[in-house]
């Protein structure tokens, strides 16, 4: 745990530079706009330890899978999100010195990440090595606005000289990536173009062919006007192209270097039109300017916010800490491409591969399904729904056969690219998540018709899943799931995990229940869905009845308590408060096998399914599993904690649903797990925003009508946030003064606040 | 399954060049002396596909560890067994063509490892682009009785033409391993030199050190007469140093050239002496010439099939099969230094890496406890008590303490080289087959004493590794042991493997009573280790009779039956004969989750326990088990066939067992795997001798006494084999008419055949 940024409300702040909490700043201060994103790299030379990283969402590289012992099944590649071409490149040098912070000396600096307008701004001194001083400020943003643009305003104070001063300003496609299995670069040059103020490189992917054009243009200013330039050098290299403009600064007169840039993709252009789309781009940001592009930028910000902010009173820590957690969420995906999903890292590294994983379906899933319209949420399961084909592929890859559907558990395109075989093989429950997920979106939504749309067909094949990965046990009279891994990592190919044999068995009547309601209200279209997967209904359905009728769940019932697995009780049941402080966090402590065959839980499992269908337990239930499970859970996944706020709020637990929360909010502020070097945590900041909403708001949506049980934490004097609900932005405040709702827009409504009825207008 | 290879007795033969198996064909013709060995790759050019392979026992590399995911506890490496500097290489140019088979036109190819001689031979006529046409008979062998020498005899004879040739004689350390994570080269020169007549070249291998000095000499003679030598060009090239030596060859006068070498490695000699020592031995080895080496070498494999041959009447198939098996074993191990182990691949190939498995133990140690001096076996079990310490550091590294010794999977200097959570971590039964190791050696010698010298300390660290790996089960008020793998790799992450318990609770009891004869026969010994290894008798010893006594065996009470784990019965129950043949072999067909939670075995596993505890059960258990069990079983491990059939023998089972033979005795003479390419299964040849003698002829050693308790499968007229017993050799004929025991050597004896006493003089 790091605390080298300071509090404020609405800003992440960095004061003073040290380089060993660079490479965690460059992931915290990252910027997004949903299109393309960057790591606050620095624009300068810099020659100390950092992780470059530039990202154009969709643009992915099947990098060769690297493993230990091959197993049959395994897939070919690993999909990696790519470290893209340096579009923020601008080197200076002043005399024979250049600008290099790992080299200069430093003073006042300052770096700052402003939530509220999404900018990225960073002022220092530094001393050359031949004493000249000089103050710069730099600010950029990816804007909101223009999903393709990124500018730079860069400005540069010499203090105490005067001089000449050469600044390089280029676009670079030679870049590597970090994480790559055996070395490679993944790109290649096919288009390169540079003259006196502008250049452009295109860059293609080995193997997916994708291009990406990055293109740039400058002005350098000094009083608002146009600095002299004694000289501009037209730089070209493989893969970069650049200018190197010399001019003379002087002392106390502040010079503006103004960079626009503009990243377009393949997939959003023909490739033989990126170039001549990149100059218009371009011009459009050029000719806009930068402060107007800041403005317009800063008015999506402002609308966004409007929607999404969560208000924390008495706790700036608190506050900033969610603020965060929304803000980066919504700069890593807007919903405005069906196509796209929510990586692990966002825009914010490159670690882990991939973009979607079930973290989307059970975290993202809610979070905006509550701020953002319902588009949104629906874009997320229509991208599930265009893998379909690939996850029935991939099912028949293990040898799961007739439309039987198996949603990988890490992809891009919809291929499976993960390659540890009790993840990739046995994870099995995340090929529901796409059906609870559906499940989630109707209940906010009312959206039923999807399933008539889309839903029915994807469930169907996951359906067909569950169908031939369940066997008859004749020993027990049951059907029972053999050889899997659950939500708890920390166990692998156990047997009968309860949260798996749960959620297949609700798939399995969940399936049923949506073709009785596709059948009634949409015939037809149900007729060309069963013609399409080759529904043999009555077999089919028959069968799915009977498994979800005679499945097997672990239980002890001498405790009261589910068994998250056959055999679990064998385990000398231990707390986490006993192990040692030395022994965690384990998965860096103790050998696998050691981990495995412990109690310790990863991420809540059975309390996982308790909160996925909580409608389906009574309270003592709940109460009992809890207090059997808490204690012996590490949270060492990121995706844990929020899980248990929820249910420890519902129990009443509130010291303890506090504790939970502060372990997620502020995670990769305060580097909690040592790792935000490698990128922000992005997928589970949705699981803190529902530890507000659902945990402490109590939020939640029974038959069409929003709820909320509220109770405020001790170390809070009060807190808000609005969601979004068919239509209507409602606003929640909870203080020590009670409960007060508000109706911000759209059509009355009644709402339940602690089981009372509140008419809102 | 190939049958390319002619059947006969004592050869392998091959006739007609097809270079699809060629590869093959370099492993089953391989030769070494336990020293040293060598794929049977062409002395000459040979662009075609092959795997060329020299390899010096003792010499690995600890390759820099490849995995996918890392897990907390992996070996930082994997140690293999290294391509060593190429000793046969011997081109030959006639004019403008290189003679390179995979570009001649070849007739009469034919491929001979003659295991009696302990030879490879080679003839064919090939004809160059030219037209020309010559006869070519090679021979060489690695010498049994100068274990640092190779020789070949290479002839040529110009069928249709007079003309120049040139033969290049080299030594090359510039090889590569086909197993290579990284595609990195593992050797460096040290040491080079060439002159006319000589080359030598000392090489390194990187991070471990050791140096080997390759050196030859050769003479080129044609009627026994030294040919004119027209010219002679010294090469000497990175790593390489050879000769080019430029003659004329005559029309149908065979020209024959004798290349002799020596391989020495620095574990046998100093380093700074090596290339001194080189010369000696290679000195040695031409003033002896080619046909003395020769004599020398094949009576040493005299006097070797002597002992440990197996003759078979009424099936040659069969006869040769056995012999191969023998050959290959003896060529590997020859058990005169104790610091060597027998590798899965032998001298055959590169694959697995590393060289000491459980295989040593459980396999190969019954072998040459029959066919070798007892020396020969106390070294293999005083290898592992050299490795005690780094199997305490094994142990520690996995979070165990107080001296507890967990051996390695996969070991070259007694470290950890496997990286396969399931296996590396958990598959535990390994480290108590040194136990075992032990009771089999001290049952078969007698030597008691060996428990006071050496066998004590590695069974108090074994002993303690039990204890803590074992928890209390409340729930089932016994010990458990949870999380592992057992000798069925086709099962991974179990609870409560039937076979690791039971070994676990016998080695417990064994340990206390090694400890009670220690104590008794050798007092102050016994202080000496107590104090050594820290032993707190009282509290440690009550302990392990607790857990032996009170440890948990799953078994089915209804079926009388032991379960293989714990939730065995929940499988759908099957039999192999039920698969379809394109499921087959359930590895290459099958992802790996759907193999586990299948109820096929890879390998007998509960039958494994069986036998080696076969005292502990009555017939009737013992059926059940194996009427239970053997239906499931794909024995896709070349370790399992000969213990079913050792049971099958037991049984009755005749056919069964005839059949289960066969699997073993040809496995690599008829590629029934499809992997010979790779090497051939040297470990499992054990197996295979085990079948013949403990599984058709009932060899047992009971209270000091040797029984037997024969039959002859149906498809024989008779076999016979020799064991070595207690300064014995002993020979046991089956035939139709009975069974004929004979003492070949050493004091009288009496022995049980088919349960009456038989005495030998």
């Amino acid at each position: 745990m790091k605390e080298f940024l300071k509090h404020h409300p609405w800003q992440i702040i960095e004061e003073g530079f040290d380089p060993h909490y660079h490479t965690i700043s460059e992931s915290v201060f990252s910027i997004g706009n949903g299109q393309m994103g960057q790591r606050a790299n620095f624009e300068e030379t810099y020659t100390g330890e950092t992780l470059r990283g530039s990202y154009v969402a969709g643009v992915y590289y099947p990098d060769k899978t690297r493993v230990g012992w091959w197993k049959n099944g395994y897939p070919e590649y690993f999909a990696k999100v790519l470290n893209a071409p340096n579009w923020i490149g601008l080197d200076l040098r002043v005399g024979k010195h250049v600008l290099d912070l790992a080299v200069c000396k430093i003073e006042d600096f300052r770096r700052v990440l402003d939530m509220q307008a999404g900018t990225l701004s960073r002022s220092f001194v530094a001393t050359l090595a031949d004493g000249k001083k000089l103050r710069v400020s730099a600010q950029r943003f990816c804007s909101m606005a223009r999903g393709e643009v990124g500018a730079i305003r860069y400005a540069v104070t010499p203090l105490n000289f005067s001089d000449q001063a050469t600044v390089s300003l280029f676009v670079d496609a030679d870049v590597v990536n970090k994480d790559s299995n055996y070395d490679e670069k993944f790109w290649e040059e096919v288009y390169k173009e540079a003259s006196a103020g502008c250049a452009i490189v295109t860059a293609q992917t080995k193997k997916t062919f994708f291009h990406v054009t990055t293109a740039m243009r400058y002005a350098i200013t000094a009083g608002g006007q146009p600095v002299r330039i004694d000289r501009t050098d037209i730089v070209e290299r493989e893969k970069f192209a650049g200018n190197e403009v010399t001019f003379n600064i002087e002392q106390d007169q502040e010079v503006v270097i103004y960079k626009y840039a503009a990243v377009l993709s393949s997939e959003n252009h023909a490739k033989d039109k990126l170039v001549a789309a990149s100059k218009e781009v371009l011009d459009g940001a050029v000719r806009t300017g930068y402060d107007a592009l800041l403005e317009e930028h800063k008015a999506v910000w402002k609308h966004t916010w409007e929607v999404c902010d969560i208000t924390i009173e008495g706790d700036v820590a608190a506050q900033q800490g969610i603020r965060f957690n929304i803000f980066q969420l919504m700069q890593t995906y807007t919903g405005k491409d069906e196509r796209l999903n929510i990586g692990p890292k966002g825009f914010t590294g490159e670690k882990y591969g991939g973009v979607t994983y079930w973290d989307t379906e059970a975290y993202c899933l809610p979070f905006f399904l509550s701020t953002a319209e319902p588009t949104v949420a629906r874009n997320l399961l229509i991208y599930r729904y265009k893998h379909l084909p690939k996850a029935i592929e991939n099912a028949r890859k293990l040898g799961f056969t007739r439309g039987a559907a198996f949603y990988p558990f890490v992809t891009m395109n919809g291929e499976e690219c993960h390659n540890e075989w009790e993840i990739t093989f046995e994870e099995i429950h995340r090929t529901s998540a796409m059906a609870y997920a559906m499940r989630d979106y109707i209940v906010y939504t009312g959206d039923k018709a999807y399933l008539a749309e889309y839903g029915l067909e994807v469930l169907i094949g996951i359906a067909r899943f569950w169908a031939q990965r369940v066997n008859w046990s004749s020993e027990k009279n049951k059907f029972v799931i053999l050889g899997v891994t659950g939500p708890n990592e920390y166990e692998n190919n156990v047997n009968n995990n309860w949260y798996t044999n749960y959620l297949g068995a609700w798939t399995l009547r969940f399936t049923l229940e949506a073709i009785d309601y596709v059948k009634g209200a949409f015939a037809s279209r149900f007729g060309e869905i069963a013609g399409r997967t080759q529904f043999q209904e009555a077999e089919e359905t028959t069968r799915w009845r009977e498994i979800a009728e005679k499945m097997y769940y672990p239980e002890d019932s001498r405790r009261g308590i589910f068994l998250q697995q056959d055999g679990f009780l064998d385990k000398e049941i231990r707390r986490v408060s006993d192990l040692r402080a030395e022994d965690r966090p384990l998965n860096q402590k103790w050998s696998w096998d050691r981990i495995l065959r412990s109690c310790f839980i990863k991420q809540a499992d059975v309390l996982q399914g308790i909160f996925l269908f909580e409608d389906d337990f009574d309270m003592e239930t709940i109460r009992r599993n809890y207090d059997f499970y808490e204690p012996m859970t590490v949270h060492e996944s990121s995706l844990s904690p929020c899980v248990h706020v929820i249910l420890a709020s519902k129990l009443g637990y509130k010291s303890m649903a506090y504790d939970l929360y502060l372990r997620t909010a502020r995670l990769d502020l305060d580097d909690y797990n040592n790792d935000t070097e490698d990128g922000c945590h992005i997928t589970s900041m949705a699981g803190t925003w529902m530890s507000v909403v659902k945990g402490f708001g109590g939020m939640r949506v029974k038959q069409d009508t929003l709820h909320f049980t509220p109770f405020i934490p001790d170390q809070w004097t009060s807190y808000s946030f609005r969601v979004e609900f068919r239509g209507r932005v409602l606003k929640v405040k909870v203080s020590r003064d009670g409960v007060e709702t508000r109706l911000e827009s759209g059509a009355a409504l009644e709402i339940m606040v602690n089981g009372a009825a509140v008419s809102l207008k």
